[in-house]
């Protein structure tokens, strides 16, 4: 059972390296974006967008060109595991989903999707195990057109910046006379 | 010169296999990650947020053990160039940010990150060598305490699921009796 270019156990590896632990939701993640890039057509230049902002976005970071960092990676949350690899011009792809029906055949995976047992209460084992027997067994595909308002601009303004007056840092001048965090919208107080 | 356990050429290559190119951002970026990393206390449980949503969050995820899909690299966009690694727990942290004073002496830098010239007529090897060159001199270091309402918590209650009755996939029942896509909140048409 491969996963993109790598054999299961390659995968674990690197999900543990790079993700920190070979979470459930990172293997199940794994064989859904192998799922639809085998269902693109090849060569396209595509993008991707996560219907969760967990694991799921791990995985395509580490199978496909898409990160969140080169823009070519979105989060547009639905709660639903799930992604869509598209033309990134004309919004053509596919969506690749959990397969409620499908999973009624993969007992320990749908213990851990559908939380029917405490999750502190779980067998992690078994439900990696089936993970990895099941592959993308329990996934579906379907033909989607992602928005226009989602996709990408072929040509991307080069937008001004400037040095804001109240921190001295440099921000995009669209936001107004003083940056996003001066205006208020700021995470921390200095100490 | 490294950037965190990496030679700058071992750096290069690993941002081209995964943010796609050197971006100056990515350069700039691994100084400005390896430069927290060095004011923080040794050992310590620590998140990141940062402040802009591009290069900068793939940084992050090569050169620490925060990325977006294990929840501890979080954006907070504020339109500046900065990140703030901090205590997930208590908050207290650093934030390193680009210092516009200093960035004076380094005038290739300069013309990229102010935006001097057009970006297509930016001389990009220029740029790069003096990105390696300056390191992280540009930057500045303060202390702050993240917010709150952005902390981790201790313990996570487990979110019950169902199927959504429309889709027949599932999703976190406090969202209602249908998920967000169903109520809504979809980024695609089928076809």
């Amino acid at each position: 059972m491969k996963i993109g270019k790598y054999k299961a156990d390659e995968y674990l590896e690197l999900i543990k390296e790079f993700h920190g632990s070979t979470a459930p939701g990172m293997i199940a993640g794994g064989f859904m974006v192998d799922l639809g890039l085998r269902n693109l057509p090849e060569g396209e230049f595509f993008d991707v967008i996560c219907e969760t902002s967990h694991c799921l976005m791990d995985a395509v970071q580490l199978l496909t060109p898409c990160t969140i960092g080169n823009g070519w990676l979105k989060s547009f949350y639905t709660s639903r595991f799930a992604i869509i690899i598209y033309n990134k011009y004309t919004g053509d792809g596919v969506r690749v989903y959990i397969d409620t029906e499908k999973l009624e055949k993969w007992k320990d995976i749908k213990v851990w999707y559908m939380k029917e047992i405490d999750k502190t209460k779980q067998d992690t084992g078994k439900i990696i195990s089936q993970l990895i027997e099941a592959g993308s067994e329990y996934m579906s595909v379907m033909k989607v057109k992602v928005k226009e308002e989602y996709l990408a601009k072929k040509k991307k303004k080069s937008q001004p910046v400037a040095v804001c007056p109240s921190c001295k840092e440099v921000y995009y001048l669209k936001f107004g006379d003083k940056c996003p965090a001066c205006s208020g919208n700021i995470p921390y107080d200095a100490v």
